[in-house]
């Protein structure tokens, strides 16, 4: 079986999002246990100028329905950043899950030297299908989903690496 | 050009093991600029039983090494974990990175349904080369660089996630 641009992309993607949504389960149920409010969760960070738990999920969620929609060539679904509790951010999740799962392997197949043009603020840069996944989608994918473990661990929640990494 | 086993291992490896060169960097010259011993750095953790600064970074470059070496069908580089410095931590990326700078395409190219049976702690896994590369060391090997970045970043040293993704 070859390395193709799907395999690379949409299952990894799907794979570590479900993962979080795992994690997502011990922290509830942490505080639950702990008696501690769940949005003392969602909202922490691990310095004041870097995001918050929730935002973290959700940008980890763009990142990834972002990857897997400019590479298929199809419109990014918009989904607005109002969750707060861990069951909305699970629900985001979800449906970013559903998204990746409509798109089908032949989409995503051969995007390698696509063009691509990519908003990162205020700039616009040009990546070829293959660099924009390899380089950026996925390290800053990884990057969020991480940070999020990391502020969970931080905040006393028992979790594990296999957690995070889950079945390849 | 295909995406192959060689572009989706190696050189992402070399590139986030660079931007992790840098950020210690950076980490250095806080330390200097605040008159903190930067052994107060590489000691930091983000909870008491979570790995210290110093131990992400040598299991990120083992992760990346090790994956090299597996797909290339190669023996694993031993490297000690003795380092303490930043200094010492940026000696063992550039050598880890000169090991993977070492292999050639065409060593790696052709792993995707390589068998590999990987020894996790006490148990053993059997993976085929591209499960072994997607699902386990590429997330396994950014779960260590960002929470490097996140301790640092925890500690108050400045950095941007640009500092972490560099350039795709």
């Amino acid at each position: 079986m070859a390395l193709t641009m799907y395999q690379a992309s949409a299952p990894r993607f799907v794979n570590t999002l479900k993962n979080l949504s795992a994690v997502l389960d011990k922290a509830q149920a942490h505080a639950e246990a702990k008696k501690i409010d769940p949005l003392v969760l969602t909202s922490s960070r691990l310095y004041p100028d870097m995001f918050a738990l929730a935002r973290q999920v959700q940008v980890a969620c763009d990142t990834a329905k972002g990857a897997v929609a400019r590479l298929a060539g199809v419109d990014v679904p918009k989904h607005e950043d109002t969750e707060q509790s861990i069951a909305e951010l699970k629900a985001r999740i979800d449906k970013t899950i559903a998204f990746i799962d409509g798109v089908k392997p032949a989409q995503i197949d051969g995007s390698e030297d696509k063009d691509l043009t990519i908003k990162l603020g205020p700039r616009e840069v040009n990546w070829k299908g293959m660099q924009y996944l390899l380089g950026f989608a996925l390290p800053n994918f990884y990057f969020h989903a991480t940070t999020a473990y990391d502020i969970l661990r931080h905040n006393g929640v028992e979790l594990a690496k296999r957690d995070f990494i889950g079945n390849p």
